[in-house]
């Protein structure tokens, strides 16, 4: 006997029914995820140790190699499938004991400004650099000032960062500049060191640090940091009297290249596990703090993706990896090997034990901060997909999946053709300590990076239950 | 001649373009607010004089008026067009110096447990209360036991608040019962007193204060809060020996009622001065702490709002009225005469001076964090109106526009059916604070203050230029 065919409207309600089914089901998942990590304080413990008992951490150090040892082994008790090291070379740069910036040294009204040498900056002699100051505002006004007001000068770049801006990340792009290129910038016109406000929103005394590049081949002339407060006080005081010295003593320099790596660590795929879905921040942070929002949480976060799922015990599709990426804040080298290597993977043919292909990687790098949503690199219909899942994560305040730039860790698997995505949270406090020595624990609320890791976690599962 | 008809095509382009530009408009103006807001630090040094300088002030308490009278001569200062007092009657508790708790007094083992009393509690003799303990998690479980195992021991409320809620007011809603009626449902079992684990998501040794009630007649017994770490301490001590004394010893006590007030100041409107836009915080706040999240920032975010209008010179059509409640925290005495005088002035003739029509009130009371939305007690059609500015605020990170619960300050008009509306803000660190003396103007980022104050101004403006 033929079996009777549904009536439309049957089937209609069959399929929405599946749909309603399935959506209920992605739901109460989505919800364990959540209530697992702010239940549990694994991760935030394991924050407390990489801040307070390794601390700060820039590429090179043995903090780094410590960082380092210490993820691999947080990983191999962590009964993942596969645990390993990524090694590449990274620049070390140490900054030493010394970092003074005296306004009219050795006179009765003297006194020092808080200051830091920029990432990368060479240092100075042990009597430092005496000399004037030209105040400017950006690189226009430098260029009209010209070798005639500059040559012989320390240039002080003291362009405030904008505040009327929403997003932070916005008045932060305004303002990097004049730290990454002031130097390069300065000397085209003989000055003999840089001085630059901190890149930074907040108003106080903390000097932030952060790389600087110099050009290949040239004279190399020291770069400083001062606080936003100093700043201010520096272009008060020349005010009065443009004609003051500043003494700049810097006691940072350059050693050989050193080996380090990335850490990476899996939960095979039960279906496809040849097919991964990476996510990871960067375990070296720069050394006058302690890295904790940038990005000691971004590693804790995605190391505690994977306990989630363990713990869950939610076997995944495919390949979940974590990555805890080396080098961001010098020279990016951890990135630069793993997309490499990314690329290399997804090129052996299909059945090779070595054939790896990449399906979407997320990164976690903007602080530990209430999650908004995520800042998608990827297709219109890409974009698309991921929105779908927006009513899903909309109960705990995740609301945003804006097309935009992911990070700098996985922006190197660009050729890869996969959605790039960034965590995105509240920027409002991230520039008040990113690179200061105020970057530490105790500025990590529990429960912000906790969403945050959860928010990560219910985005992979979603990737893993529908694939790309 | 008679003018040609305009085709129906060229009608719906002129319409749609004047939407469009109207549109345009208002992103302008919001974008002006929003600009305003975080440019400007008159608000932030209006919240650190009222924190650092004054300090806590609850109802009754010196603190408290000069708190009315400081902000009376704020709004006089900005050149509004009135500025009155409204007075209130308001209870008068004061906490006194000694709030002591302290496991197996005058033992070898004794030690001491951080403790405040909450607020309202009748104090001890100065010799104290020494008795065995008996903890219960909930009032179940209280009633279970009965008097048998009750009277004569002091009570110990330790429920843990949940953490696996995203929004930290629905696990704090769980266990506020505990502080508030915890007294009242342990004297009916013959208990001598209370110990209550604070009511917050926190792992520290801050206690939290509180309002608790007392039945209208019968025995009143103390109250005392300790921090959750000491609550999760007693609850391990009370496992090896649940016969173990503790000293309770409070100074508290109730003093006679004293006169206090509301303070309001209103920029007229100029089209329709007699509908009202209210908003406002409450500036009365715990004695503990410096009252900065619970609610300093929300009587400066609202007077800010004023000053937003001013400086751009925005006229409002309809009078905009900034209430600066007193009495929040202890018995609303506040409120209930602000809702009292807009009731009864709403129902003068139209025409008669004194007649006033509230049109929206908005709250600030959830801390100066970063805002998320809004939360709106009103019809489902004045929601929807309210909605469709959504996509205004959106780049502001303004997204949520719920139905729910507005204000405790202005839950009293609602009989006037009007909108009422609470800022919604990011609840993850309120509870860390509230009611601690860790409530201090530190706490507070100037920028995620500064949005909620334009939050409020561009709510205001949208209200004010579309009615209700």
């Amino acid at each position: 006997m033929k079996k009777p065919i549904l009536p439309l409207f049957t089937l209609v309600i069959l399929i929405t029914g599946c749909r309603v089914i399935s959506r209920d089901r992605d739901s109460v998942i989505v919800k364990q995820i959540f209530s697992e990590a702010l239940t549990d304080t694994t991760s935030y413990r394991n924050l407390r140790h990489l801040c307070t008992k390794i601390g700060g951490r820039i590429c090179g150090s043995p903090e780094a190699a410590e960082a380092v040892q210490w993820s691999k082994k947080l990983l191999e008790g962590m009964d993942l499938d596969t645990v390993y090291l990524q090694d590449c070379m990274v620049r070390h740069w140490v900054r030493g004991e010394d970092e003074t910036v005296t306004v009219n040294p050795g006179s009765n009204n003297s006194f020092p400004l808080h200051a830091c040498a920029i990432g990368g900056s060479v240092g100075t002699d042990k009597i430092g650099i005496t000399a004037k100051v030209i105040e400017v505002k950006d690189f226009d006004e430098l260029e009209k000032l010209g070798r005639d007001k500059i040559e012989g000068r320390i240039v002080f770049f003291n362009h405030p960062a904008d505040p009327s801006h929403y997003y932070t990340f916005s008045a932060y792009g305004e303002v990097a500049a004049y730290r990454v290129s002031g130097a390069a910038r300065a000397v085209r016109f003989g000055a003999i060191a840089v001085v630059v406000r901190s890149a930074t929103l907040a108003l106080d005394d903390n000097p932030h640090t952060g790389i600087m590049h110099y050009p290949d081949s040239g004279t190399k002339i020291p770069a400083v940091a001062i606080g936003t407060n100093d700043a201010d006080k520096l272009s008060f005081f020349l005010k009065q009297d443009p004609e003051l010295d500043l003494l700049i003593r810097l006691s940072c320099r350059e050693y050989p290249e050193t080996h380090s790596g990335n850490v990476i660590g899996e939960i095979r795929g039960s279906d496809r596990p040849e097919e991964v879905i990476a996510f990871g921040g960067h375990i070296d942070a720069w050394d006058n703090g302690q890295g904790a929002h940038d990005d000691g949480v971004g590693v804790i976060q995605t190391i505690e993706v994977l306990r989630i799922f363990r713990t869950l015990g939610i076997k995944p599709r495919h390949t979940l990896r974590v990555v805890v990426f080396m080098d961001e804040e010098v020279d990016q080298r951890g990135a630069k090997v793993y997309a490499e290597n990314a690329i290399r993977d997804a090129r052996y043919p299909v059945g090779d034990p070595r054939y790896r292909k990449h399906i979407a990687a997320v990164e976690s790098d903007r602080g530990g901060f209430t999650p908004f949503g995520f800042s998608i690199d990827a297709s219109q219909a890409q974009i698309e997909k991921i929105r779908k899942w927006k009513d899903l994560l909309l109960p705990y305040g995740i609301y945003m999946f804006d097309k935009g730039g992911s990070g700098v860790d996985i922006g190197g698997l660009k050729p890869l053709g996969i959605p790039l995505i960034a965590l995105v949270t509240d920027s409002q406090r991230y520039f008040d300590y990113q690179h200061a020595a105020t970057d530490t624990f105790d500025k990590v609320n529990r429960r912000e990076m906790q969403l945050g890791s959860a928010a990560i976690a219910a985005l992979v599962w979603m990737i893993d239950q529908k694939g790309f």
